[in-house]
């Protein structure tokens, strides 16, 4: 499944050359995947205090076009590669259908209490499933 | 004791009207108030480690000129008071000589483990003292 | 009239103590002030491009709870205090109903091409109008 | 030429998994670069005040090992791909010689006024040139 985020873009995001800087797009690919795993039922919130969280690794992101303050963004993202160790998560963020950006961030699972990389159980495992989309990937590192 | 601390403002904490966005002003002060703590042999990540949390409970900050990019900026801080319990703190931004900012955060002193305030025993409270200097006080509440 | 914007907390607006950070809560109450103008069909946007910027002069704000990643968050906000040439709008930030800070930020209108303050048209200063509450103030300076 | 660049981990930098969140790395290697232009005597404000503008056009960082609060940060970074249209950095970003990550940022040259890409003359060029140093390359693409 593909799940689509709205995000209207911040002020406060801006830079002085008049466009979202680039450090933000990470953060609303976060949102984005905030989003996605409450639509499973099962909330990020909760994945850590079950004691699973999913550092980032890897981030890779291609800029396209600039987006302005207030612009209304689009945010559509899936899980394009899942094993029970590691999960790659594909975004496309747009304005007006126009697709401003790509990319992906790459995690693996990690134990809360030992923080140390651990093996996702099945039935947990089957959570994240719904979420996948492999086709939807976008960039491959 | 008044405490210095220098900053170059980066170009994300830029906004679309070509200045410093308000929101980064806090995030100097907390820097500033970082190093006043290292410059007393005893730091904040000690003070988290040993029990000792110190969360915002009230801050002003009144903007009288703009900082720009590459700005290379001087931020002044004094304890202004202090009791076992909470403490002010001052500052005085500057560029060039000129005063950016003036602006305050009010702190309590909080158990880690508990969430709860906590009163400061004698011994870490004089360590807090060598940053006072109640007369650099520059915005009451 | 008295708005009311909603937000979710973002894993990025954590910090360390688990909790959102005090230098977010500006940056919510812009997109609050930024939704108020909207709403007036009057935005921020809008305002630049016809010459007038609103720089921030002055903020206070005070916590009273923590708020956490993933938590629902409610902004009411209101203009308490305006005239030609300034404006201050107070801030309530709620979640569920309890209100976890207050605060305000003031503003002057600022020509966007020479950057002095301005005198605001009674025309436009008729849109901010519709905004005003004076009794929702609450934290005076 | 690599150049260096040292930072100190800030407390607003972390998360509530209690590091450094990773939208912050791409923010460091901008001060990096910043400091990097600084060195060859042409600054970044300079660039953009002659009409040349260096957006993102693509980024990835690779993240290795956490980084945390007053860690002392050092970020050796060089160019590693330049041409009259285009430029590639790469970063290696490290606390106490272990390289915690790796990561480029490419960006195009724009003309500021237009918003267009453009060719740099080679006049500017050859300052571009003094920070290359090919094989520092960490990270393809």
């Amino acid at each position: 499944m593909i799940h689509q985020s709205h995000i209207v873009a911040r002020y406060a995001e801006t830079d002085m050359m008049g466009v979202i800087h680039h450090s933000v797009y990470p953060i609303w690919a976060e949102v984005a995947r905030t989003e996605q795993m409450q639509s499973t039922g099962f909330t990020y919130s909760e994945a850590e205090s079950s004691g699973i969280m999913l550092p980032v690794t890897d981030i890779r992101f291609q800029y396209k076009a600039p987006i302005f303050y207030e612009n209304k963004v689009v945010i559509n993202c899936a899980i394009t590669q899942l094993d029970n160790r590691r999960v790659k998560i594909d975004y496309e963020i747009c304005v007006d259908d126009k697709v401003c950006c790509i990319g992906y961030t790459k995690h693996i699972f990690m134990n809360a209490s030992t923080r140390k990389s651990m093996r996702l159980d099945n039935e947990v495992l089957e959570k994240f499933k719904k979420n996948c989309h492999p086709d939807f990937e976008k960039l491959s590192s």
